[in-house]
Order: C-alpha cells, then sequence, then structure tokens
C-alpha cells in the first residue's frame, strides 16, 4: 500500500489522479525521448514530477535499451524505490545494473518490507549479499528474515509494518495511542492500513479490528468486545494461492502473517499484494497455455528465442509420431492422393475440440472448480458434447468430401473418422490435465502437447488406417 | 464488502476461518448428498450452518441438478442472499427459477446495491420486472437506476452505500457521527467502508479520507486539512476494466463514483468488486483463446455442444482451406509420398510458434504494455526470434527428413519451408492480434483462429509448393 499518510498528498499524484487511460504512455514515451534525445534534463525533471510511479515503470518499460540507459540515472530512484518495485523483472535487473551498490540499497532500504523483498529476490545471490550488507541493522534483518521464508510463500508477500496493540486497551486508548504516534513517531507507522491487530505480551496474536469497526465503536469499549478473533491463520509458509483463495473468498483487504513455528504475529498481507499475486497466477497459466514463459515480452531476442525453442522442440517431437502414423499408410496415400489432401482436417478438429475441454478443465482446476465430487459427471458431459459434435461433423465433412472427391467412401471414411477423434479429443482433453494435476505439475504447462499428440495421432490414425483396412 | 459491523462476528464464521483449504469440498458434497438421501433435515441445516456464504455456492455448484434441487429449499436464501451473488450465473438461474418472486425480492433486496445488480442484472427483462416490482420503493428505486447505468460500467459495479459528511466538519465530528449512526441507525451504515467522502451542499465530490488518516489526525483537525482531493474521477460511465485499471495502479481499496452528467456522489467501489472484475477479464480471455465461452463448466450439455460448435465450424472452414491448398499439389504428392508424411510437420511448427507470438502480443494489448512507442521494437524482435528458430528447426527437421526418407531434396525443402512458415508464423502472430484490435473486437477471441489458418495455409503452400516447383 503506497497511498501516503503525511497530511498533504504529493502535487505530483494530484495532478496524475486526473487521468485514468493508459492511452496517455505512447505520448509520454515521445516526449521523454525528444527531451532525452536535446539532452534538456529540466524538461526530462518536469516530465518525470508529473508521473505516479507506476507510469514511470510503464514509461521505462516502454523504452529501447538506449534510451533507458540514458533516462534511468536521471530518474534518481533511491528517492523513488517505488519505481523499483513496479518494473518488470528484466528490466529491473538492467536498471538496477546500471546503480551502485549504495544507491540500490538506498532504494531497498526506503520500500516497505514486502516490496523490498520482492526487489531483492530476483537479484542473483552475490548483488543481495552486497546490496543487503549495505542497508542499516534493523532493516536488514527483517529482510534477510523475510527471504529466509520459502519463495511464493505468505512470509515473502507480508509487510512487517503493523499495528498491534495490548488485548486490555480500549477504543479510546487505542486512538490515542495512533494519534501520538503519528505526530510523534511517523516512520514508525505503515503507510496505510485498515485492521489493527490485538495481541497478547508474548506477542501472539488474538484478534483484529477493522478501522471502521474501530471509529464506530464507543469511547470506553474494551478492544476485546469489538475484535474478531483472528482463526483465518495464514502462516509465514502458507503459499501464496492459498492467500489468494482466502482474500477473495471472504473479501478480506488485509490479514494477519503468524510466524509458522512461535505463533507470533510477524505481519500481514494487504489486498494489493494478493492482487499481484492473482495477476501473476493468470498471466503465468495464459502464457504456459501459449507455450511461453511469463517474461516473455521483457526478455532479449536471444532468451526469448531459446526459451521458446525448447517448447517447439517437444513440439516437433509430437509432429514427427503424427508423421510415422501417417508414413505407416504411404502405400494407401499413394493409391489414393485425397486421402492425404483431407486428413489435416480430421486432426485439426480433433486438436480444436481437445484445446477447449483442455481449457475448460485447465480453468476449472485452477479455480478449483473440480472436484472428486462432480468430475465423473463433467467427463461424461465432455463426452456427449464430442459425441454430439462428432456426429455433426461428421456430416458436414463428408458431405464436404462427397461433393469435392465425389466418393461415398471417403465420405464415410471422414465421418467415422470425425466421430472417433472427437470423443478421443474429449476424453484426452478431460483426463489429461486430472492426470497432470495429480503428479503435481502445473497443468496449464503440460496438457495441451498431450493434447493435440493424442488428437493428431488417433485423427491421422484413424482416418487412414479405416481408409488402408477398406481398401485392402 | 461483506464483513459484519456487529460486535460479534457469527460463529459460524468463527468456525469456518480456520479453513484456508478447498480441499474440503468432496467431503463437504459427500456429507450433504448423505443427508438428503436420508431426507436428514436437521442434519443437513446443521452442515448448512457450519459454512461460509461462499462455501454454500461452491457446494450448490458441485452438486448434480437433482440433488440441487433438493437442497435450494432448505437454504433458505432471503436470510442469505450472498449465496445467490456467489453463484456461478448458470446455477443462480436454475436456482431462482425453484424460488417464488417473493422469495428471490427478499433476497435481492438485503443485498448491498452493487451484489443486488450482479444478481438482477442476469434475470430476463420480466422475471426483472417483477422482482423488482415486490422490492420496497426506496431500496427499487436505487436498483432501477443502477440498472439504467450501461453494462460492465462503474455505475453498475458501485455500492450506494457510503459515507458522506459536509466539507466542514471536524475530525472529532465526524467520529462522532459515525458512533452515532452505528448506535442509533445501523442499518442505514455501509456494512464495511474503508474512506469517508467529504461532500459540498449540492453533494458534490471534494475529498475523501481514508480511515488511517481519520483515526491518526488531531481530534480538532477539519477534515479538509487532511482529506485527499478527489481528482482522480470516476463516472458511472466510465468502463469496468478502466476501473480495474486504476485500482491496479494505484493500489486503491476504495473509490467514489459520481454520475456521469450532475457530477454528484452517487456511490463507492471497493476492491473486492474490482478483484470479481479482474477474475471475470482473465477467465473470459483464457477461455476464449481456447475456442470456449466463459460459463461453458456450468453450462447445460446441449448448450456447451451448440456454444462449441460454431467455433469448430470455423475451425473447420480454416482446415477446408489448408486442404484446398494441398489439393493444388496432388500430382507432386502421389509423385512422393513422402511429402505427404512429412507435410503437417511444418504445418503444425508454423501453427506453434504462431500461437506462441500471439499469446505475447495478446496479453501485451491486454495489460497495456504494447502501445505505439514499442510495437515495431517487438515485432522486430518476433521476426528475429522467428528467423533464428526457424533456422534451427530447418536444420533438425532437414536432418530427421535426410535420415528418414535418404533424400537430400526432401531436407532441403523441409528446411526451406520451416524457416518461412517461422518467420511467416511471428509476423502473423504479431500483426493480426494488432489489426483485430484496431478493429475493436477482443484479440484473444478471434487471432487464434487466423493465426493458424496463416501458418497452415503458409507451411502447405511453402513446402508442397517449392517440392513441386523442383521436381517440374
Amino acid at each position: 500500500m503506497r497511498q501516503d499518510l503525511s497530511d498533504h498528498a504529493p502535487e505530483t499524484e494530484l495532478a496524475e489522479n486526473q487521468e485514468v487511460s493508459h492511452d496517455l504512455l505512447p505520448r509520454r514515451v515521445e516526449a521523454i525521448r525528444e527531451a532525452l534525445a536535446a539532452e534538456d534534463k529540466a524538461k526530462v525533471n518536469a516530465l518525470l514530477l508529473a508521473l505516479h510511479d507506476a507510469d514511470v515503470a510503464a514509461l521505462l518499460e516502454n523504452l529501447s535499451v538506449e534510451d533507458r540507459r540514458d533516462l534511468v540515472p536521471l530518474i534518481r530512484l533511491e528517492e523513488r524505490p517505488d519505481v523499483l518495485a513496479e518494473l518488470d523483472e528484466n528490466v529491473r535487473d538492467e536498471v538496477i545494473s546500471q546503480l551502485s551498490v549504495a544507491e540500490t540499497a538506498a532504494a531497498v532500504a526506503s520500500l516497505e518490507t514486502d516490496d523490498a523483498v520482492y526487489v531483492l529476490e530476483t537479484l542473483d545471490a552475490s548483488e543481495q549479499r552486497q546490496v543487503l550488507a549495505s542497508i542499516p541493522r534493523l532493516e536488514r534483518l527483517l529482510l534477510e528474515e523475510a527471504l529466509s521464508y520459502p519463495e511464493d510463500s505468505a512470509g515473502r508477500l507480508m509487510q512487517r509494518e503493523l499495528i498491534a496493540v495490548p488485548n486490555f486497551w480500549s477504543v479510546g486508548e487505542t486512538i490515542d495511542h495512533l494519534r501520538y504516534m503519528h505526530a510523534q513517531m511517523p516512520d514508525r507507522m505503515p503507510y496505510a492500513f485498515h485492521e489493527i491487530y490485538v495481541v497478547d505480551p508474548g506477542h501472539r496474536l488474538e484478534g483484529s479490528v477493522s478501522l471502521d469497526r474501530l471509529v464506530c465503536a464507543a469511547h470506553a469499549a474494551p478492544l476485546a468486545s469489538i475484535m474478531i478473533r483472528e482463526l483465518r491463520v495464514l502462516r509465514t509458509d502458507t503459499d501464496q494461492e492459498e492467500v489468494a483463495v482466502l482474500f477473495r473468498k471472504r473479501d478480506l483487504i488485509a490479514a494477519p502473517v503468524v510466524h509458522d513455528t512461535s505463533g507470533r504475529l510477524v505481519g500481514v498481507i494487504t489486498i494489493d499484494d494478493v492482487v499481484d499475486v492473482i495477476d501473476e497466477t493468470y498471466e503465468d497459466e495464459i502464457m504456459h497455455l501459449g507455450g511461453v514463459g511469463a517474461d516473455d515480452l521483457h526478455r532479449h531476442t536471444l532468451a526469448t528465442a531459446r526459451a521458446r525453442f525448447t517448447w517447439l522442440l517437444v513440439n516437433l517431437g509430437t509432429a514427427v509420431l503424427a508423421s510415422l502414423v501417417i508414413g505407416m499408410f504411404d502405400a494407401t496415400i499413394e493409391h489414393m492422393v485425397a486421402l492425404a489432401v483431407l486428413m489435416p482436417i480430421v486432426a485439426s478438429m480433433g486438436g480444436n475440440a481437445g484445446t477447449q475441454t483442455l481449457t475448460v478443465f485447465v480453468r476449472a482446476l485452477a479455480m478449483r472448480e473440480l472436484t472428486t465430487s462432480n468430475a465423473l459427471r463433467v467427463i461424461a458431459k465432455e463426452l456427449l458434447v464430442g459425441l454430439i459434435n462428432g456426429g455433426l461433423f461428421a456430416v458436414i465433412a463428408g458431405g464436404i468430401a462427397w461433393l469435392w472427391f465425389d466418393s461415398p467412401f471417403i465420405a464415410g471414411i471422414i465421418g467415422a473418422a470425425m466421430i472417433i477423434n472427437l470423443v478421443v479429443a474429449a476424453l484426452a482433453g478431460a483426463i489429461i490435465p486430472l492426470v497432470i494435476e495429480r503428479l503435481r505439475v502445473d497443468p496449464a504447462v503440460a496438457s495441451a502437447v498431450f493434447v493435440t499428440t493424442v488428437t493428431d495421432v488417433v485423427g491421422f490414425f484413424a482416418f487412414l488406417g479405416l481408409a488402408s483396412w477398406f481398401i485392402r
């Protein structure tokens, strides 16, 4: 949460708040480019000052490598550390390589712990050590502790800054305390908070009080009487996707995190971090379904080519497999070339139908809408859909083949193969993701290639096999 | 926001809060099924009482149609209206068809306006009129107004319940007012709120004060001194995806909405609604990329088959187009059957490479990371990646073909066709989504079929065309 608690919002935020649309980005890029080309530093500074941190990050991502290199020294990232946290990982690596260790450390130290950890965890081990060594001790210990939690855990996601008060305080005492802290020790306050946490003398969590409850309660009311006992325990080792599930289901905006062994209250996760997790999870799923890495757009050309090569190589393997099936029937094809002309239709329809089923199953698994209690019913539905559409397309494709080659024989073969392949596609599209999920592999990554392999092989085999069997 | 402001959280929530995991769903389904089969109403009620509204909705979605029909009358949805709001649209239609108009109206009336609108907008026009007619006048007018805003607009998404105070009040007066309202008129309070809004006598928005600012400020401070002037104006007609962009970029948890013509403050959008928009947007994108509708899982078999048929029919058209290309070269294939065996390899590799590029571009467009300022650079990168991988796979596939058919001629042809098709795939995967976006059509829906059509046609044409040209 980067909302400013100081008494006046910075002017830049006011100016920028007006603009809901992202469509301004190309104009901003153009303006910065011109100012950089003219070496007009005052102009660049004025442009940067008018932008929200998130917009500066978007600007950096949109510039060419050369323009970016020129711009970075002018941003003074140690004063605008949130720009680093907003950047895509590949671009951030590049930007940080331009900063001194001291500059990076200054930027990291002034971020909230969750954002600081987010930036630190993408550095390589030696850079990370160097940067940490340049950060003041107290802050460093907090960050090192956060980095000791597993990747993608609540411990990495949480911020350490939170408001915890003793369980015997009243509403009035709590508000007085907040006013005092804000006036006297603003540095020790979180940037923004939505709940306060009630702890026992051992700093173990007893409950939470949302601020709307706090301001609505009577001055003298004891906190214990208005707090919600916190039994939805997020622990430092809870997986971040579990965290997202809980936030979504309970419409939370913040949730406390306790240490996995000591049970002490150690941090708080806020909804903005959860939205980032949600974005990341979907992004991964879409990119994996498309056979690319999540950060493909901002990777360098060679790195992109290499990453995609692997996926294409797997695909080449499956294509060769399909070719081997065709090769089994080369004599039949030689005898009747029309088969070669039509055979991709059966395979392609199977591939598309399989992908439809696969998409529904991968999505349902990700949303946890597919369980042992409804899986059989949904698979049966898929089979029926495959049979219905298989029958319809048997007639349509058969009709086309008949008209084209004036051959009821070919029409019959393509029709039968279509039904077989669409039913197999439904089965493969449903069962393959379920099996892959059981093997604890992400079904979005691996399912598509298996499904299309099955539909290619079965498509060619059914069509050519039936033809050769009848021609014999 | 469904957090309860009453002084004690309901016991059921306490019991349920403990369970982060969804893995309990199958066991719950089993338990409910057994209780329903045994007609043990007390058991069913006990099971339902222990569940959060979101879990009851998940349970309903997971039951068979028959079990669902038995369970619905036992839930008393007019007392647990949030269950309706949490349900998938298809299942909700089915459930509502079991309720009387009075029951549905009672449920809708006790929802917050945003959730009530969400339920109402999926009813058909006559049902909607009937239900609205049974809702008390004041509530009905609010709902009718909300329904008058465009679909997917901020006006539909917002809730009407909010805290607005005059611009001359102090912090102390505001807190006293909140305490008074909460004690005397709890019905007129929102379930949960995170900001209060400062308005002029014409109810026009002047600024917002987050609750953390409010509780930290001095008792006597005027609100005007701590409010943030609201210049990020969401209007009732702002598109919901614009809303999501703003929330994400500014890490907001709530934002006020003003009427598009009068400028009066009319509602507030909270982050939980935005998370639903984010989910819905991604869900649509993934499902459309896979050639299925967003609500495919919960549709009836025939409706599913019909919806998918359309997509498969389009695909059949493109497959026939590819077959026509093959048909142009039937004499060449008859002369050299190895071409028929190998031709799917070139087409399939092109399809996969095109899908990779397409995925990156569709994603970048959706995240607004692709603008006129970087499009050319990214397209150039794609072409280079296509050329690099085209070259590599030309060698690999050429090698395989050489070994398999002992023919340097076929190896050369497949290599050349591979380079051509992977470069064309990069170009098609990049440019087709850009063009489709320009035509104001969702690129996730329409791009894939065009890209694979191009890669199929070019793949077959390049491979067979080159072969026939050299054989002549």
